[in-house]
């Protein structure tokens, strides 16, 4: 968690994918790929015998049904068990090595019943003989153009079935249609319409869909309910789609990266290199919690050795390689490649270091109020690079207005309220010293271990100097310092109570509280205000991840979670024509409050004031409660899975007008206002079933912060509305109004 | 549930509703009006005094901050709480047959903060007095024009959890704008408006959308979780909707139909009546398993019993009243022709005679293939007045078929297999009886209980005669019939297998059980063939009943019930122009099947022929695999909760071409087919979310009947397309993959 720790390479795993492999694969040569620095291997499962076989199957029910008067009394072919000359693969302790490639000439979409019901014979006997011996790993062609979705999906989640650890991984492409052989060759469908005619597909000729491949693996994970056994095998093309799809593909379940021939380009000295944006994106991947495994395909052939000493028959060259006539000899110099991309990734923001090992972690929010946070806990958010700077400056502007306002004689009583450890009595003493303000600084905290450090740095710390005043106390019920025999108003409240949205730790309710100590006319507090700010993403990890658990409660749970693997589903062009997520504020928190508002709160805590009393409390925190209604725009189809939420707050706002001190967890205003903060994470907002967005489809969120005078809870409900014909807007979906009351936080 | 018996006149609540009640109501004037026919009052909860008193507060507020420098220091008002004066309700023995009426000058849904904050506090005290009172009925209005509807739902959701009993009842339209008074009139917002700006609406000014209305409730609902204490009152008006807006509002949770002074007509004599389209409104909702309450609204005002004596001030009489000008002097005139039309009610069809009771109730399908029934099951289907006799003629037509082809040489022999108490084998005799060709009949049957019964039928019925062959064996085990000592071949094989959804009984795999003993060149199965079909319907009350149940697999599980109050989503015009349901085929099964199916079946079970046994079995009933894909067109928005599942069969198809003897449960057919036949109700697949069908959008269903050779059962997967901008289609949303196979039927 040190984010100035040293970084070790990232580690990858990379195999080698031939579409016509010529020599079956042993242990022998997944022993020489890997001498040469391979990891993994791809091995289809069946042999071409088996093809052929299934072939001549095919083709004498068709001569059958061909010359039967009644076709329809025939029994649909069987493909009869595995031979040995149908596969090369064995049980061997090396196959934990192999990833198996099923038959892609296979259909298992087809609208054909033949062609399905064959397709899907072939299918499960590969997988089920792939987990036999103990492959897991199965690499499986994607939908073939024009097949059934739902069908194949459904065969899909059929074979997942198959053995308890088989994985399955879908090849697809990012947008439009594989480059790369081997997957949307010839399939069975073609090799069956030379023997008799299948039904043609009524194919859509309209140009492809950019989103087109990206919805129909959400099809295929969405009928086989985000099975962690299913994830994507995505190829990596030569020219990149746009940011928006790779950002798309980027958010899902990707095992395996594939880098065919065409993705690779020449440097001047012969040497395969990838293009900047294929090395960003490289990057990008290798951020995440688990990286994906790289499969090169159809470059660095290889060879047994004693063959390879000979020189194997060289790869056609790509259009790039003959370019360039000084190819080099290297036989794995796209792995070569490779590995010095890994060696060479650039050193992580501080953020991404920071939270090492939890990208993606789902946590539940702490509840300071309630807990009583351990010591490590402080440390943790202690190393904060900008948080306790940022509080440094913002204290000493503060006292630089309140010194002009008050005049010299006037002693300045500033109270760090929730101290913890002492960090910002640490910071206020600073910036008194920084500034030559002399302050009074006193330090209020309810957690009884921590009031033993405070008391003990007192005593030690030679900037406190046993100075500062020491409270065992919850602030709600601090009566204010006392300094020579008299209780004195405090001048500047300086406190650290927000969570990852603003108010959901209560920094409210603990500063309505405490107000009562502060100056009515000139108290301060640091942080002035705060507020709270969401968009809808998608992030289909956090989605089956809660998928897995066995709470329900989890659905209405807003959760901490350092987001990684996710995709804004609404952006806008910043000022510099950059995409960034289209964050918008829900609402907003001032301190201190009127003093109005206060002692209303207070009447009303009796019961006397006002007709209430119905949902569980009085109404005395009611001018805590708050709503919103926001609207957001996306661009392109995608699936909710719930809000992300984030948080400013300005600690102070100079009364010059100079430059406020501000800090944010915002995506979008981070960099400026407080660039490396790593002491939040963002809150997600899940949603129990995920919605479909259409293309410029609006979302619309309303959410409430509700209280009841014993606890604090969100709610939460998104509505989604797109454009019909003639540009007419219609309601096309919406989730459960969701609500964390059962979860809520105790005041 | 004997379809022959009487029926009485369905029993209705009916109440009176003043929009300007002058007197209070008590328990003398609900004795009053309960002397005069009616059984429930309405009454305000609070009074017109405790309206002002709001709007003084309202008042008071708004001259404070239009005064203050800092209107934002100001707490927002709080209504102290209820005086004596401000209601007229007390706790009362007679205060169950009232309905509370909650302020309609409030806009829980305002996007003005203060004048929502005023609205929920309202309406909370109001319905939690009411409730305190001991009064759970309550009328409210619907969402003010303009008003943000996820707000107002939100506050209904709160005021749910006010009592235990509470019940809402949301006053709307069918559709456009209410035409009673009393629920759209001088809100809150339009009060404030003359005291201070309120934020005006910004209106779409389009066209009222028909389904807008409707919309709405779904809203509301949805956010409230499809509570049953939600409910809606619904205005009648004078127009009618088109008939898909009143299917869709029948299907709807409706607790009240409020019929304004506007929704009635004057006949000749002056006295007030219901146009031909109300009544026949009147009459479907009457027939509903609870009819909902109807309220009369501002008709036979209700004086109390000295004033009446001496004429209370008549109302103003409406367009229709002043045309005739002989005001009949009846006081309850309008109450009196209502319990008129209630006592004529015409008769219901024989299945609702049949099903009484069992209307949209959710029953688990026969599984009579691993369970015994009881007698008391068997003569409840015997009762059916068109299903025997339908076979009679089926099995006459046959006997006349073979007997061309076969000469009078040939014994028929007619075997009936699942014989049960012994039907089709007196329907078997009857038509060898009517046609004079004489018949060996045997009756095969499993259950040992049925088989005492059969047997002593055949000792007693002169019709039997002793010379009914009676075998006690599963079918699939069954030899044949041994004639004179040799095992004879079975002419006619004659079954009633089917379920609500043709194959869902297990009638393909029972019949391929015992086609060993049909004559393999002649021999007839009764029914020949079968078809299941289905259409996605909108069903409000079974997903909500669903939502009670505690066990998860009811969402995965088919279920027989009589489809009552449901609507159907995709309907098509008939041949005469009417709007019928989309019925449409998932697939057929015909009997007997090709011997080399059979045989291929037979092969397969040992294991040896194919590469199969990845999910459980052989694949020796592989052959009785279907899917399908099925598309949808619906008119209207509308909220999918499931597939409605009907079967066809025929019995027999004569040779000559003349007429087919069919059954049929699918409305669309069932006139034509099998007119009033009462032996099998729908099947229902359920979602587990519900969907939201945007206008015209397409319903594409992918379904499945799956086997393992242990159990058959369904799988069930729906997608949603709309028509995006220039017509592009587009996926607006999507089930998961609902799979019943945890609840297969054995085999």
């Amino acid at each position: 968690m040190d984010p100035n720790a040293e970084e070790p390479a990232p580690i990858v795993y990379i195999g080698q994918h031939e579409s016509q492999r010529e020599i079956s694969v042993n242990s022998q040569l997944l022993g020489d790929a890997q001498s040469l620095g391979y990891d993994l291997l791809t091995a289809p499962i069946t042999t071409t015998h088996f093809q052929s076989r299934v072939l001549a199957i095919l083709a004498d029910y068709v001569k059958l049904i061909s010359e039967s008067p009644l076709p329809d009394a025939l029994p649909l072919p069987n493909i009869s068990p595995l031979t040995p000359k149908d596969t090369d693969l064995s049980p061997e302790d090396s196959n934990s090595a192999l990833i198996a490639v099923a038959s892609s000439w296979i259909d298992l979409g087809s609208k054909d019943p033949l062609i399905a019901h064959i397709s899907r014979q072939v299918f499960n006997a590969e997988v089920a003989y792939a987990a036999f011996v103990g492959i897991s790993s199965i690499l499986v062609q994607g939908p073939v153009q024009g097949s059934d979705v739902a069908q194949y999906s459904r065969a899909i989640l059929e074979a997942l079935s198959l053995g308890p650890y088989v994985q399955l991984h879908i090849v697809l492409p990012m947008t439009g249609e594989l480059e790369m052989e081997g997957f949307d060759g010839e399939h069975l469908s073609e090799l069956a319409r030379k023997q008799y005619v299948v039904e043609e597909d009524e194919d859509d000729d309209g140009e492809p869909e950019p989103f087109g491949s990206w919805e129909t693996w959400d099809t295929i994970r969405s009928v086989c309910s985000y099975s962690n056994k299913l994830t994507v095998a995505l190829e990596v093309p030569r020219q990149l789609p746009f940011a928006s799809i790779q950002s798309r593909w980027y958010s899902e379940s990707i095992r395996l990266l594939l880098f065919p021939r065409t993705s690779f380009l020449r440097n001047a000295k012969g040497y395969p290199v990838l293009s900047k944006p294929h090395q960003q994106l490289f990057t990008r991947f290798l951020r995440l919690r688990f990286p994906p495994w790289l499969l090169l395909v159809d470059v660095d052939s290889i060879k047994p050795m004693e063959e390879a000493a000979s020189g194997g028959a060289p790869l056609e060259p790509t259009p790039a390689e003959s370019a360039n006539s000084a190819e080099p000899q290297d036989p794995v110099s796209h792995l070569r490649y490779i590995r010095h991309l890994q060696q060479t990734q650039p050193s992580r923001p501080p953020m991404e270091r920071f939270g090492q090992g939890y990208q993606d972690y789902i946590q539940s929010p702490l509840q300071p109020l309630t807990d009583n946070l351990e010591s490590i806990t402080y440390e943790v958010f202690e190393k904060d690079p900008v948080k306790y700077e940022w509080y440094e400056r913002a204290v000493a502007a503060v006292l630089k207005d309140l010194r002009k306002k008050l005049g010299e004689q006037h002693e300045i009583v500033v109270a760090v309220v929730g101290a913890g450890r002492g960090p910002l009595v640490t910071r206020s003493l600073r910036a008194s010293k920084s500034t030559g303000i002399p302050i009074r600084c006193c330090a209020v905290e309810k957690n009884p271990n921590a009031h033993v450090l405070i008391q003990r740095r007192n005593a030690t710390d030679p900037l406190w100097n046993g100075q500062v005043l020491i409270y065992k106390s919850d602030m709600r019920a601090w009566p204010g310092p006392t300094v020579n025999g008299n209780v004195r108003q405090v001048d500047i409240l300086v406190s650290e109570l927000l969570g990852s949205f603003a108010d959901n730790e209560l920094s409210p309710e603990c500063l309505d509280g405490v107000q009562h100590v502060l100056h009515p006319d000139h108290g301060i507090n640091i942080p002035q205000s705060y507020s709270a700010h969401l968009t809808p993403i998608a992030t289909p990890k956090l989605y089956s991840d809660l998928l897995t658990r066995p709470a329900d409660d989890l659905w209405e749970t807003p959760a901490v979670v350092m987001l990684h693997q996710y995709d804004d589903l609404c952006t806008i062009a910043n000022a510099s024509g950059e995409r960034v997520p289209d964050v918008k504020e829900a609402w907003s928190f001032h301190h201190p409050i009127a003093p109005a508002i206060l002692t209303h709160a207070f009447v009303r805590a009796g019961g006397a004031s006002d007709a209430g009393g119905w949902t569980g409390g009085d109404g005395k925190n009611e001018h805590n409660v708050r709503s919103c209604k926001v609207s957001f725009k996306a661009q392109d189809r995608g699936v909710c899975h719930g809000l992300a939420g984030y948080f400013e707050t300005v600690l102070y706002a100079p009364e010059d007008g100079s430059k406020k001190v501000e800090l944010s967890t915002n995506p979008v205003m981070m960099k400026a206002k407080s660039e490396d903060m790593i002491s939040w994470f963002p809150i997600f907002f899940p949603l129990k079933k995920p919605i479909f967005i259409p293309d410029e489809a609006e979302i619309e969120v309303s959410m409430w912060r509700q209280t009841d005078d014993r606890k604090v809870w969100y709610e939460w409900f998104v509505e989604v509305f797109a454009q019909g014909t003639k540009g007419k807007r219609m309601k096309v979906g919406g989730s459960e109004l969701h609500s964390s009351k059962k979860n809520g936080c105790l005041m």
